[in-house]
């Protein structure tokens, strides 16, 4: 979509992209991160460096995507016109960057427009005062360290974020565990699946609460042997 | 599908291995791990990436060991069966990973089988849920990436883990600084060490609230001049 | 195009993708990977942590996807089927691992398939053979731990490798310096903005080791001032 | 039991060292450290790496600098006898270490002099008591490891600590975010340019609050399009 | 076997210890390290992050163990004493340190004792002197810092080095792809093992060569169908 | 120097800085960078993640001192005009950033200006190039990232780099072990100290070789004793 083959630093702003319904993204924001993962076949993490400034949280939003140059947060401010409410902004520098891209005002400014919380895979400060705010913010980093206003980078353009590819209007659910990206085209399936996986697990809790060992329940004792697991005694050791 | 063409792993379970009194487990985990660590020669500690899920947290226990393979967490359930009240499992990677080995599920197994907590040189997930259920967990990281359950590997052997030698029955105390293990044989001298250790630590903590310098308390100050220090005077700079 | 919404590791291998021309791939390869770069708006680089196993080296090639499980190397296997002359294997683990995925039968088996070399965001081992063999490889680590064949993983799909989007059949060049993909559809231009720039870079060349300075061959000296640079005498200190 | 044979460390104490008035420390200590960096010019912050114990937490007061050598205390003790009240302790190991040099005893003994808080670019123990006791640290690492008292080393020189520069008397600033120091002859114009920024903030915040875009209030997008940005339509895609 | 329960540092020589018969060694010297991993199931690998300090490299050697304390090489000199032809000097810091522990002038002290290298968890320098020598080295870090001789550590106890348990006189082989350890008991079957597994790569190596495919080699495409890979057509992409 | 406290990025260029005469620093290099490290208390190396592109390598030059923006090497073209022969060009970011600052076209200009090195605390690329023309380069990457000339910063003023303090015209010795930085006004110190050891070392190294012990070289056996090291046999187990 950029013309990436050109000399120098171009941007480009992709306006009116299309986003996934509310309704199906707070339906998969009810389900944990691990349990979405898991439903979508081991896809879709964000890398576990990422984690949240404030514990416990959750939260779902459409993938608002936003590059910035290393040490310069301009796109940034050009993202949050782009914002609509339930966005969740996603930030990955264009090369790696640990400096402190964003705090108190470009939150209070996300809010106005109802954006529920950042991923950047980066560093972020006024950490105290997102908290108080109860703003919630998976990063990389915290770091006072200020950025410039030079260099633009692409907005709502598809991007690697902490090794998950993600295109504006994906579903981002992220929480204690860490973020999780699900493709727009494979929401509704992904919610079944983690209901279904949910609805599976209660059984599951309750058996091995009451003493059952996995080993029985999962019927694994024959596939261990066959693996080659053999049990000795060492009580005489 | 059975591995069958490569020269492969092949796992054991040492089964009614011994363990420390619990009476004396539980005497060391009146202790720190800072304490301990000192008093049996600054030995034991394992490494300082190992943190824990919450804070504060103190336990202690006998070290149920697990080796886990890259990305699969299958001998977990088979040390579920091992376990006995009074344990901690520990948990170490046959090579580096720190996929998200462990959660919810397993620690309602463990905690109805006795187990007391978690230390593991990987990662794990659900820490949300485990912070609510006070599992006390300390991990290299937190991780919603799941792990498969195709590989055996050793429980209740030796291994090392996060640089310690632990043995079964060795005892494990962790808290807000780290993990350390005390050998069963060395259990109860390390207890009578501590708690001298503590004893003596009580006066020094009185005399230096009232002001009283470490260099009078230790008598430092004549070996400190053999050693080549040299006070100057800085007033005029 | 996987089916990743359901359950449980399933793994697909896209078989007869298109290729990018080897008489533009070649053409790429004479340029290095920082005029690339620099040629498509410092796009496409992979992540500084992959390194060459020896140096100097340069290669050029069609990338021939493929992921593997951690600690699990059975989907190299399948990919040497997918393999056509003039290949790059670029191999990316499902989750962060550094084992030794790979070594010198592989390669031995990739050379008699026309492959040219390997980039994978995991560990290599057989370093010396390889070295000996002149296989080129970038690799996050050497690392003699070998891995098991039990999980599947996906062959020939779209795939993030250290931080970079890379498509079947999109071009990607190696060398000292690192590793850079270009898109397919993007290979002509780049190579038109690569060869300019290199013409462009002689000249330069040639100024700057007669002495010319930067700052008067850019005409960079208002623009500093504009932007608050200060000279001032040192020779009093 | 002098360290005989080699040619060996040596290390000085400087007495006397002058120290910034305590109301302008304090006055610094009302700004936070996000702020006091960008009022300086962005010079002055400590590396990222060093984190709070506890949060949330501020602290200011005056540098009281410390060298240690890796693995060794004994300069600590040193130290304490130099602090004065509304001192904050400045440690920084000679060769990188993340042992616990630091813990309870030693903050007892600080606070009885009237220390605020310890900044050290290693580890530190105890952070239970330290955080009960509402003793402010930041360190590199929370790590139970002792040390031993072997070799002393500076106390009140200038020293490197986590990447910035800092002398006996400059002004250390440290919360959430992180750590700045701002040079003691700095500091009354750095205060200055503070309130300026903190005033010019609160206006900014509640525009950006009812919703008005960065990009409009800083006037923005000229700039922009002069810089390459560009937007386009994605609402076919 | 030291008096570990006793409060501060105490340290033990063993002399004496049992070696593994030279011609054993130099047996298993002629393997390479990646193939005695895999003859031993997979076990005995030291961590990836020693490296050889000059390469192609590779050497045999019996255990010779040393702790040392951070930024202190003392029981270095206390190791010397105890090296026998055809040992392998093994030395792991107390705590974690990248200090340089090692130079030309104990190599030289080493070289004249029989020693055939140094595996160190921990920094070297000198590497330009240690390269032209041909005195090979496997090492966390190359650094110039010094260390102390204040305080002595363990030589020839059981110790663990990068991840790995290692008692004197256990075998240890390394070259550029790392290092591993064979217990002494287990090192006639382990060469065993290893010539088997080295005659079979050979048949394996000609036959990829001559372009069989692993895939057929193997009999592994059953196995995958069942474990459910799925080929696709992606040729009208 | 610069007015640090306005807001804002400003930099300077101090002109006409004092420089160390060329004879005094080629006689510190003819020591290495160990050596030297050493002969002044084990004082001024920098951090050990700075590593030469290609081996051996030494040399050494007065501090031509650079700071650069994050992702910007504007100042660099800068500092250029202020290189007088016999310099080492000193670079650090004012925040940490790995990218490719510095290539074969600044590596040619400096040539031409009498530039005998780099040493950068950040990214450079052109690898192959720079090791083809015998440029001696050490830094923290190897990135072909490129950079953007947006944002001046600092030239020849003191600077951090690799946590060391580096002043204009102080020395800079660089070889295989690192990187160490001699104080303008301790040169002619340090060479005789340097001098002093090394003649010193010749003795040891023959001693040494001839097989004589360290610990009766250097009379360690006592001092070993006292501080508690017992030999104890271990022939029996």
């Amino acid at each position: 979509m950029a013309a990436c083959f050109v000399e120098g630093p171009m941007a480009v702003v992709v306006q009116n992209t299309k986003r996934t319904d509310l309704e199906l993204v707070d339906a998969l924001g009810a389900f944990g991160v691990a349990t979405i993962h898991e439903a979508q076949g081991r896809t879709g993490l964000l890398a576990a460096h990422l984690r949240p400034i404030y514990r416990p949280v959750r939260v779902a939003g459409n993938a608002l995507t936003c590059e910035v140059a290393p040490g310069d947060n301009w796109s940034i401010h050009v993202a949050v016109e782009q914002a609509r409410p339930g966005d969740i902004l996603i930030v990955s520098p264009t090369s790696p960057c640990e400096d402190g891209y964003f705090g108190e005002l470009l939150a209070t400014s996300l809010v106005a427009h109802g954006v529920r919380g950042l991923v950047i895979d980066a560093g972020v400060r006024d950490v105290a005062e997102l908290t108080a705010m109860g703003f919630p913010v998976w990063s990389k980093a915290v770091n006072a360290q200020g950025t410039v206003k030079e260099t633009p980078a692409n907005v709502q353009t598809p991007i690697v974020c902490a090794g998950a590819y993600i295109r504006p209007g994906d579903v981002v659910i992220a929480d204690d565990d860490g973020v999780v990206v699900v493709r727009r085209e494979d929401a509704e399936k992904v919610r079944a699946a983690s209901q279904s996986r949910e609805d599976n697990e209660a059984e599951k809790r309750q058996r091995l609460a009451s003493g059952e060992l996995g080993l029985d329940m999962y019927a694994m004792r024959e596939q261990l042997e066959q693996r080659g697991l053999r049990y000795v005694d060492g009580s005489g050791e």
